[in-house]
């Protein structure tokens, strides 16, 4: 393989309710090439689809007031976080680990209340990431004629590790996953058991190039050979089958 | 911040016991700056440390017989994987889940039979990743005088989620935290828990530009603002803490 480049897109301001991601992206970047990975934060995706909670819009369940106090948030964000949540893995010293609608695992469901763009504001997970890269993906296409393939990342903590990472909760026009499995190795030996989430891997080398706090909501990936079709979806672990469930 | 650039060392040949990497990376890849990050294989760190172990040696246990059974595995191989685990946390379907006596939890111990450099050969993670990675750093310095940030990767699963990652095994001469925690966001808020594991990121970055079989155990990483040091120690979460034991 060549050289990767990870190029952020800089100078997009505040995204409002309403506005045009991709367009706002060919904007501030003009020369997309076919085969360019863009890899956008799932808070601009949100944003850009009005889908921003007023935390004082929201009424609290008991069980959230008794979440609010094992956690030490607020009992709104607990209410939005239950909202968002299909179950919840661990809750304790301060952290809920929940499992999305969509099927991820992450602390708190995801709900975001950081650089969220005003005060009293919380940001959840895009309803259907996979649509919103189909989306930002179709309308680059219409904008440029290129093909260029979408990742839509958050940020996860992991379990064993300390810290969180960027990983891909939605993806379009590009296969998540880069499958040795059936392959030769370099000797011969046929590998088992290894299929790359390169879709998460897309994700976390974005997010060195974006940072958390210089207004970076997208990244352009150029150089790594895409191509093929995917849905985040598969990067989740069927619950029935999950070692750690 | 600005572009950040992936760049492969290809042309390294098979690595044998006794090679010194550093020298190998710089004769294949001139032109090292200060900041730029070395992303190195395991694979590649252990087989110059002479870390392989023919499968032929190892006698195994009861233990490791019964192993081989529910994992399809041979017995030999099952047996590496446990003197290299300080504790199995999973054992079923086909995987063993193990805490390796550095602390990182992953599927067999990393004990790797692809890309082995011959038939018959394992070659498991290396005793002290931290260590190998300073002697690699210090050693680039000497023969460049560049500063260059050392990360020792290897290929993880992950609890909830399909596919492999590459994460970091062993670092020096780099933070492996870009730890927000304290500081302001875009809005003023103060944010709590952003703590970005920028180790593991580089490590799956690099993985985009190497692959599996294409002979690359090296990438370099350019543009990403490194500084600071540390440990991949600190990557790991206390056990006593964990929420997945």
């Amino acid at each position: 393989m060549g050289a990767i480049q990870l190029l952020p897109i800089e100078g997009i301001g505040e995204i409002k309710a309403g506005d045009d991601l991709a367009s706002l992206c060919v904007q501030a970047f003009s020369d997309f090439c076919d085969g360019d990975i863009l890899v956008v934060s799932s808070k601009a995706v949100s944003k850009a689809e009005g889908n921003v909670v007023r935390e004082s819009s929201l009424s609290p369940s008991p069980f959230a007031h008794q979440m609010a106090k094992l956690t030490g948030s607020s009992p709104q964000y607990c209410e939005l976080v239950l909202r968002e949540s299909a179950g919840i893995l661990r809750m304790a010293k301060g952290v809920v680990i929940c499992r999305t609608h969509h099927g991820f695992v992450m602390a708190n469901a995801g709900v975001d209340a950081s650089n969220t763009g005003g005060e009293g504001l919380l940001i959840p997970l895009p309803k259907d990431p996979d649509e919103s890269a189909r989306k930002i993906g179709e309308r680059l296409f219409a904008l440029t004629g290129k093909q260029v393939g979408i990742i839509i990342s958050d940020t996860f903590g992991r379990a064993w590790r300390v810290g969180q990472m960027n990983l891909a909760i939605g993806v379009w026009g590009i296969s998540p996953f880069r499958d040795y499995r059936g392959r030769p190795d370099d000797n011969g030996r046929v590998m088992h058991k290894t299929c790359i989430a390169v879709a998460d891997e897309l994700a976390a080398a974005a997010e060195l190039a974006s940072g958390k706090t210089d207004r970076v909501p997208a990244v352009v990936v150029r150089g790594y050979p895409s191509g093929g079709s995917g849905s985040a979806k598969e990067l989740l672990m069927n619950p029935a089958i999950d070692l750690f469930p």
